[in-house]
Order: structure tokens, then sequence, then C-alpha cells
């Protein structure tokens, strides 16, 4: 069944022990897929019991005693390069296995399946109470992955390395607290200005004519319609199924053209990482993403270094205007690029710009924290989010679908997560910087609607670098320097310093 | 995990094991449905591994020793009614395991799954000459199965009994014998009366409305949209992923109303069958469908006993006017019953009427015991289809698109599957018989747009049985008699003697 024969016969092993551990994967991805997309309402109680009895048995083939020995033995061999970095990668994951109870494992897949489904129904309901005390149980779940992962680490550390390798809270609030200021002040700054008219944005807009439109932009950017597919969910992801099967979602507004675009481009940038992930190590760890900063520093320069320039809507003002001629009649490419950068204090994070999105972020990255070590009762939890919702944004939301029930995360089990869109926020810009000095003309590019360069300096310096490096050395090597704020901010300064005549 | 605990420890433990198995059955079920709906086309590779490994390890659970153990400990018990059926059928279904090599199923699952993608492209580019060497192999592996399931019989009653139990090629044709010659002379006789017109069925009609008005049909007949959903696939199918999640695909021709209307009614009694299988015993083998023919019975009880009978048009007619009431200006309900009912040989199996449907099955069931034992060459298949087709039906297929690619079965590996198709046309003929007994004025209820005394008794006869009874046992039970051809043959003779004035 293995794609790949090694000389090394303890090599070859381990590559067909892991594509099985990859085929249930697969597996239990499309089944969550699925779940988000296609199954009916009565479907979801089977389905969670199949997606729990499919990741117990993919953590019983990780933690293996045979693959263990296996592993400990090409250890002690001297192998070099890719086979060592795939050997190194693999006892990773193995040894992660090897700390959680299978029933543990169990339980929590099919307690998050089951979560993420009454979510999808307390948020249209906009009922908070019948949702509280399954979000309850996630964080006991959290808890207990936290301790059984690295009982002698704060809880949080333990999740969030899960999602982002080798950080810890101290190491994000390091680089939030620059960010935290910087933002407030800028949108202090923009708020003075008085608001700006996005009427343009807000009419109707058919959503199949969405659909092709944005269709063409992504499949221009690269994302390949062979391996993967485009579908609408309430909450846009992305996740790769194998590499040769990579689906993204969108959410669609009948009457905002902003909200599916840019998720679309988001989920596309997610998608072409897993589309362009080394092909000799599909399915292996070797093959896979290094980290969510690095997942978020794609998404985030397509939709927004990319889909929110003025180059890009040089180029693609034309053809929007094509697909909505009556909507956009007397409009020009400058006006609707300044329309959709529009900067303003809002309720949903993923449809926020690009300035007040971070301050989203830290508002989650704080009460996941206290949900966490129980210093704030998930009862508590919608009076805190608009708490911190006033002071962070200056505004409350008015009911609960647009404050603390409007993200899938905690739903799905994802505690820990979010620090993560900023961290790729940042290395989107750090990324975006290089990419300019080793391209030369990229708006030039951009403005004829060229993206393949672009597109291979990413595949060449990320992508196709699947976990060689960690995402220290991945950054260093791709940028010339660790991680920093620094490049974003000046981006944001300059870019609405400039729209916003400061 | 298990839905169900129980008194007795043995049996309990025997729930939780075979709850892998439907797990893993639920995996195998989606990736494969998935496959043929929305599936990218360069993902059909890994997606084929990833089949064949899931389906290995559902073989392994099935085969494994301490299950066998556990069976046989339980069959040394004195258990009766419902337990003692449960571990029979599961016995059955280990036996079967165990004479099958895990590597053979797994080979077997990978080719089949690539082989029904191959197909597709070369059914759509009618480019027989690629798909031959697949095809060989299929029918190489289909030999070694039938060699491994029963080595002193028949390899063709190997393969069939996997779908209808019990039943040989002998049987077969036994059944067959007078339906060919009466259908032969039926379709003789209609001929001669000279061609009728169809042109109100060849219009524009748009998919949309179309899928609107099949949805609402089936949903009359009871088929529950919160546990299943309607698809558009290549080949028109249906597929228990679980109970409460059943899945039935059609095939929209935008000049024809009757391609996707009654292959929509067919595959909804099929679902209808699997959404109302025993719910206490869901995922298990006493849970159920019994055999192919029982199952095809359902399909064509509704798409044709109901769903081509005159009171069902003076219930529908006015409904279907209303979605297309350009198309169907000027027409009435009796009009519209005797377009839909025109017999008149054609080329597409799926899309042929209730007379010569069966010389379609009886050819392919002809065609698929000689390519197995040699007699017939894959190189050969187009020249004998054809051949067969003008002494059959008196029209021979313009290409191999309609002629020997039109159906999926041999490409999907289900080789001694077609008779089934009959058996269950025999089947749901006297099952209509002993229902229009049992429930009075049943042609009252279907011009009402009452379907659910219908559905509630096939219910209780046939889809709440599960496996507990044979095919015969159930058709005994429900109709007093054993499977025979004399209903179906009255009903046709008496149908389409009324429609033509024989």
């Amino acid at each position: 069944m293995s794609e790949h024969t090694h000389p090394n016969p303890a090599l070859h092993a381990l590559r067909e022990r892991w594509s099985v551990i990859a085929d249930l994967q697969q597996s239990v991805s499309l089944l969550t897929w699925d779940a988000r997309t296609y199954l009916g309402s009565a479907g979801h109680q089977r389905r969670a019991r199949g997606i729990a009895t499919l990741t117990r048995l993919r953590h019983e083939h990780l933690a293996d005693g045979e693959l263990g020995d296996l592993l400990a033995d090409l250890e002690g061999t001297d192998l070099v390069g890719d086979d060592a970095a795939l050997v190194r990668e693999c006892r990773r994951e193995v040894h992660r296995a090897q700390r959680l109870p299978g029933a543990l494992v169990a339980r929590a897949a099919q307690q998050f399946a089951l979560a993420e489904h009454r979510w999808a129904r307390a948020r249209s309901d906009d009922d908070f109470a019948s949702f509280a005390p399954v979000l309850r149980e996630n964080f006991v779940i959290a808890r207990e992955f936290a301790q059984a992962l690295a009982p002698d680490t704060h809880a949080y550390d333990a999740l969030h390395d899960q999602y982002e390798r080798d950080s810890t809270a101290v190491d994000v609030e390091r680089l939030f607290a620059p960010v935290r200021t910087e933002l407030r002040d800028l949108s202090s700054e923009i708020a003075a200005r008085g608001p700006r008219d996005d009427s343009v944005l807000r009419q109707r807009f058919d959503r199949a004519l969405q659909a092709r439109f944005a269709t063409e932009v992504i499949e221009a950017f690269g994302f390949d319609p062979a391996r993967g597919r485009l579908d609408a969910t309430t909450h846009p992801f992305a996740t790769g199924i194998t590499r040769d099967d990579v689906r993204i979602t969108t959410r669609y507004a009948d009457d905002d053209l902003r909200v599916a675009l840019f998720s679309t481009m988001h989920e596309a940038g997610h998608g072409i990482y897993e589309q362009y992930l080394p092909e000799a190590y599909a399915g292996t760890p070797l093959g896979g993403t290094v980290s969510l900063g690095v997942h978020e520093s794609q998404s985030r320069l397509f939709e927004n270094l990319i889909g929110r320039s003025l180059p890009f809507w040089e180029w693609a003002f034309d053809r929007l205007r094509a697909v909505f001629p009556h909507q956009l009649a007397g409009v020009d490419g400058p006006t609707f690029h300044r329309a959709i950068n529009i900067v303003t204090p809002s309720f949903i994070r993923v449809e926020a710009d690009e300035v007040t999105y971070h301050l989203h972020v830290m508002l989650r990255f704080e009460l996941e924290q206290a949900l966490l070590d129980g210093s704030l009762d998930v009862d508590d939890l919608p009076g805190a989010w608009n708490e911190r919702s006033l002071a962070y944004l200056d505004v409350a939301p008015p009911d609960d679908r647009r404050g603390c029930l409007q993200d899938v995360h905690w739903a799905a089990g994802l505690i820990g997560y979010f620090p993560t869109y900023t961290i790729g926020t940042l290395l989107s810009v750090q990324l975006w910087e290089a990419l300019r000095r080793d391209l030369g003309d990229v708006d030039g590019a951009i403005r004829r609607g060229e993206f393949s360069g672009i597109r291979t300096w990413l595949t060449e310096r990320v992508h196709e670098q699947g976990r060689r490096a960690t995402p220290h050395e991945l950054t260093l090597a791709a940028t010339g320097a660790p991680l920093s704020a620094a490049p974003f901010l000046r981006y944001v300064r300059e870019k609405y310093g400039a729209l916003y005549e400061l």
C-alpha cells in the first residue's frame, strides 16, 4: 500500500506503518469535513461515534509498541538529512500519543464532534445557556489533555504547544504587547477621522456569482481545483484530507460582498500550503504543515497583503465589475480599495479589518486562559466577553451569536489556538518583506494578475519545507531574522496612515 | 462507545466489538460516496489507498480470533429470538471474512475504487480500450474471491450469493425463463402498435426545478431529509452510511424529465429501506438489509408500482404542472401517465420501461457469466454486448457509452449482482399484491397523496425485519407464498394490455 520504497528496510517499514495512520487520518478528516458541510441534522450522534472510533484506532496505531521500537532502533542508526528529519518528526508524534490515554482520546473526539454540532445550533438560536454545559465539559477534557501531555507545565502552554510548537503564553504576550498598544492607538486615530462610506459593499450580491468571482481569484492565486474544492459552511475552514484533496469553505452574505470574498482568499492561502507540501513525504509528519502560525501566515498573506492591496484591485476590479455590473457602475478600483480597507470596530473576528482584527484575538487569548485556569466560570463568559469587547473595541455585541458564540474553536476543542492568528499575521508581513526583496517588482506582477512568482517563492521557502525545520528555523531561513512584530507594525502604520491621511 | 448495554456480558462484548466494525464501515461508505460525488479528479489515487486500508482494517476486525471465539462461546449458550439471530448473522459475516485473505481484500478494495474512477473517464470519453485492462483485472480478482469463498461451487454462484443469499445461477435462470419469453412476446405485440409520442417529456426542464419536485415526491413517500440527502452523480445509487445518514443520488437530463424523476423515486425506495431498518440493531448484521433482491423490491415498488401508476399521477400531476407550467400547459394526468409508460426498446437500462428493462438485465447476467468462466474475452465484450442487444432488444447501441460502458457495476467489482434487479422487481409486485389485500383502498390513498400506510406496511413486513429471516422466509411471511414470477407477469400483461389495447 505504500507509495514509497526505501533501500533502508527499517525506514521502509516505518513508511508502511505510517501509511495506515495517514489513511485513518484521511478518514477522520473526511468524516469531520462532511459533518460540517453535508451531513443531515439527525446524523451527528452516530457520526461523532464514528469519528471517536477512528481517532482511537489512529491513536492505537501511533502508540503501538512495535512502532516505538522501530523508531528507537532507527534513532540509533546514523541517518542524515530528510531521513533523520522524518524519524525525528515521527518520534515527536509517537511520544505525544504515548502520553495520552486511548480512552481520553476517544472521549475527546466524540465530545468535540458533538459539541461542534451543538454549538452550531446554539449559535443559530442565540442560546448560550444550552451550550454552556457542553463548553464546560470541553474545558474539563482540555485540562485532562494538558495534564497528560505535560504535567509539569502550565495547562495553557501544554495545549498551545500543540498548535504552535515551542511557544508559550509568555512568548505570546511578549509579541502581543507592542501590537496591542499600537493597534489601539492606530484605531483611535482612525476613529477620530470619522466614519467612511461602505455602501458600495452593502448591496445585494447573488451567491453563485460571488462564488464564481472568488473561484477565479483563488485559482489565479494557485489553488488547484483538481486537488481541492470550495463549499459553504457556517464557519469557514480549510482541511487537507490528503495532499491531493484539500478542501476549503466560505460563508456567503447576500448583503455584504466582503464576507465570502476575503474568507475565500484566506482559506485558499491555507489550501495552497496544503497542496504544495513536499510530495515525497505526503502523509508523513515530515510532509505536514509545521505550525498553525506558519499556516496562518499563508492565509493572511493571500487575504491581506495581496487581496486587500491596491495593485490587486487594479487587476481584479474590472473583473469584479464584469460580474456585478449593476452594483459597481460608476465605481473605480481605488474607491473600491478604500471601501474594503475601512477600519471600524466590529463584532465578528473573521470579518474584521486588518487593524482591529488582533484585538479580537487578544480578547480570546485572555479569556481562554481564564476559562482554563478556572478564574472565569463558563456561565460568566458572555458577560466577560462583552466587557472586554467594550474595553478593546469600544463595542459590545448585542447578542451572543455575535459575541462569545461566534467562533467554532472552543466548541471543537481547539483551546490555545487563537494566538496563532496573530502570530501568523506578523509572520505574513515579515515573509512579504523578504519576498519583495527577493522578487523585485511584485506590485507589477500583481497588477498583471501574475501570482505564480509569489506562489513559487512561498512554496520553496515554506510549503515544500514541510517539517524539516521548526517554525523558528523556517522564519530565520526565509526572512533572515527571528519572528518580530516590527514589519507588521510598519506595514499597518504605513498603509492606514496613507489611507486615512494620519 | 456502544449504544447498547446488555445483561448478557458476552452479548455486550459482541456489540462493543461490532461497533468498531460498524464505524469502519461507516468510514468506507463515506469515502466511497464522496469519491463518487465531490472528490476532485486528482484525488482518486490516495482515496483508493485510504479505502483499501480501512477495508483491510475492517476485515482484520471481522476475522479476529477473539471475535471468533466469542461467537463460538455464544453459540454454545441457549439464546433465543433476536439474540440468537444476532449471533447467527454475526457468525455468517465472520465466517465469510475468515475465508478471505486480508491482502486480497485490500487489493480488491483499491483496484475497484480506482477502476470505478477509470470507468467514469472511459465512459465519458467513450473509450472502452482504455478500460479493458482494468476490467480484466477486476474479473481476475473476482475469480480469486470466488475461489476463496467457495472453492467447490461455480465461481458465479459464489459471487452471486454475496448479493442474493441462497440463490444460484440455476435458480436465477429458472425464474428468468418465463419472464424472458413473456416480455419478448409482450414487447413485440406493443411494437406492432407503432411508436407513441413522448415529446411532452422531451423538452427543456431546469435541473433545480426537477430536483425540487423530486424532493417533494420522495419526502411524501417517507424519505426523511433529516437522516439523508440527495445529490447528483454519473450513476445513481443509494448508500446507508449509517441508519441516520442515508444518501441517494440521481442523474439529471436537461431534455428528458423521466431520467432524474424515476431514478430519484427508485433510489428513495432503497433509502427508505435503509432508514427504517431496526433501530435497536443499527450497525449490526441483524440490523442490515437482507439481500439485494429485497432491497430492489423496495426501489422498484416506489418507482414503478407507485411512481408509474395512474392514481399517483392523479395526485402528482397538478403539482408537477405548477413547477413546469409552460412545458405542461394543455396536458392532463392520464396523457402524462401514458407518456411515461411508453414501451420502446432502448440502450440504457436505468432509463428502460418496465417491459424491456429485464431484457437488459438478462443480457448482463449472461455476459458476466461468460466473462467469469473465460468463454468471453474482455476485448470481445463490446461486440458481444451489441450482438445480444440486437437479439433481445432489436437495437444495437451506437457507441460503448450507451453499450457496455453504461453501468458502473463491473467497474466497481459488483459481479453476480445484476440478477437482483429482476428478482427484486418480481418481489415488488408480489409484495404489492399482498399489501393491497391487507390495506384495502390503496389507490384511493395514493390519489390523496397519502403514502404513510404503504410505508408502514413495508416497514413492518420488510424494513424492520432486518436480517431476522432469510429472503425466502421474509417473502413467505409477507406474501404467503415463495417468490414467483406470476404476479409480475400478471401485472405487466394487465397494465400494458390496457395501455396498448392488446
